[in-house]
């Protein structure tokens, strides 16, 4: 058996070793450049594909793929996007994704934003930078004098209000659907205008649909709290980076965490010749705030994280080969 | 009743507003000033004084309140080592601290420098600071997949273990005096060494004594993990600064959060033209590397503590006032 593996980044390449290691019977192949038509040549021989790219999977690609016999494609994340299911289906492959990877990763990246605006971590690094040593007047405030106020409490919302308990901050939470656990606690409020205005702190995890895009508007910020942090490591697209701006500009919100923002892809992932030339005004305008951390979409990224991305992604590979069909098949039929 | 106070900072008028509103019967003063020979005058009037300052109290000084008759004095902080007892006694005074003003303030700052580090913020924040939005190579560890050594198990270093739970990282710990609970919990190992050997970070929580200045030397750096991160939010003397600098120049020592440092008052709480000019080399050397985060012995600066520290000063130098005997009282015969 012959598995052949796209887009691996030198920091995958130990996990990838490591799999290789553990089962002596496959044979890996691997390569850094993503499946093209030209690249997928490379996989000759191979029964099934590894792969991981932003970019859009070609029908012309898959079709040399299909003409070389392989049928199982298996992605190292989790989003399928960039696939038309259509050219999956008319191809006759079965694609599998990694649909959890570490949801601790993303938490704990979460609570460490938290923690970097209630210390105000940003002002002492710029008196720092400056020869200033001094701590006052740049005073900071404590996890467990906050109320935070968690929506969504999927895998990463989860362990989100778990870390915030160790601290001993007080937790609210909204979903629409309640965790047993979450619920047993007590922690739920029934609607977001509570959370907004119970909340210190307020931290988003949930996915992208329709009806939440922009769900940080004008008129949710008016119901929160003044000073209000808010954290968003799931998706830019819940908040509306307009109302935020104003929201800073007029000290209603006291300062955000951002992981991922409304069009990150026209500056993230890229190499600029100075914060300055970032071509996304309102990117910019956040980042240079020093009560707004900007992090370039690498909440997920940790040796865990990596190392379950290759695994799961190999494990599933390795088991469409020999027949078994694993839970994380992605349905292309929907 | 009167009690006037000295060295009030701006961030402290907050607190010592409310305090002064919950006790509508006690006329309160104060000023910016520390106590001097001068400014002691300013306190004619009061029956006690609540104070805080980092320079010596001077005999004179003491004498000007001796002979407006005043016999109580509450320092706002823990440490009375700039009083000559000798000086106290002779003029009949009787002295409080403030001996626990926020565990947690120091705790939450520990745990947070160590998120630092394990995230490699100090990094990404280059990489964004030079208009460099990308995340690969700067992957992070997880709390989670950490051993902990805490050294230490006293009121700070116990939040620190709590928080660290609520990671899920492991713990283990070291103390002459074991603590109940975390006995109970199986945390504690029996030698420095097998915590130096078992632990991925490293943090101290302990007092300054004759006998553990300088532990972290070359001996004990030599005897931890490869690539260990050793955080220190305690007394600077407890480590050596060239081993620790010896251990980061090597790699074996893969990064320190410094909050405290041997000799630090030679930089600490004053503004240099830039860090290049700080006069003391190693800690110059340590606030440059980017596997280094210094801060300028901040960590018990919150909103909390202060409140905390301006409120149990004022309660008890009330309580003197009234001829109580509060349990914070320092015993000035040793």
């Amino acid at each position: 058996m012959k598995i052949f593996a796209y887009g691996i980044r030198e920091d995958e390449q130990p996990s990838l070793k490591k799999w290789e290691a553990a089962h002596p019977d496959i044979e890996v192949g691997f390569t850094e450049y993503t499946l093209t038509a030209d690249s997928a040549r490379l996989a000759e021989g191979s029964n099934g594909v590894v792969t991981l790219q932003t970019s859009p999977y070609t029908r012309e690609a898959l079709e040399v793929l299909h003409q070389l016999g392989i049928k199982y494609i298996s992605i190292r994340n989790v989003g399928f996007d960039n696939f038309k299911f259509q050219d999956l289906n008319d191809l006759g492959f079965t694609l599998t994704n990694v649909p959890v990877y570490s949801p601790n990763a993303i938490a704990e990246h979460t609570v460490i934003l938290m923690g970097r605006l209630l210390r105000r971590v940003p002002e002492f690094d710029q008196k720092m930078d400056n020869g200033d040593f001094t701590w006052a007047p740049t005073i900071g405030k404590e996890y467990r004098e906050q109320t935070v106020g968690v929506v969504g409490t999927g895998h990463i919302g989860r362990v989100v209000i778990k870390i915030l308990q160790g601290f001993g901050a007080k937790v609210v939470a909204y979903d629409v659907f309640h965790n047993p656990d979450i619920k047993k606690q007590g922690l739920y409020v029934d609607t977001l205008e509570e959370l907004y205005k119970q909340s210190d702190i307020i931290t988003l995890h949930v996915p992208l649909f329709d009806s939440n895009k922009y769900m940080i508007n004008d008129e949710a910020i008016s119901q929160m709290k003044d000073g209000v942090y808010i954290i968003n490591c799931a998706r830019g697209e819940l908040i509306d980076t307009d109302a935020l701006i104003k929201g800073l500009d007029s000290g209603k919100v006291g300062g955000a965490g951002l992981d991922v923002l409304d069009d990150e892809n026209s500056v993230f992932g890229k190499v600029w010749s100075s914060i300055d030339n970032i071509p996304n005004e309102k990117i910019r305008n956040l980042a240079k705030r020093l009560n707004v951390i900007v992090t370039p979409h690498s909440a997920f990224y940790t040796e865990t994280a990596i190392h379950n991305m290759i695994t799961t992604a190999f494990d599933s590979n390795k088991a469409l080969i020999e027949g078994e069909k694993p839970d994380n098949i992605v349905d292309t039929n929907k």
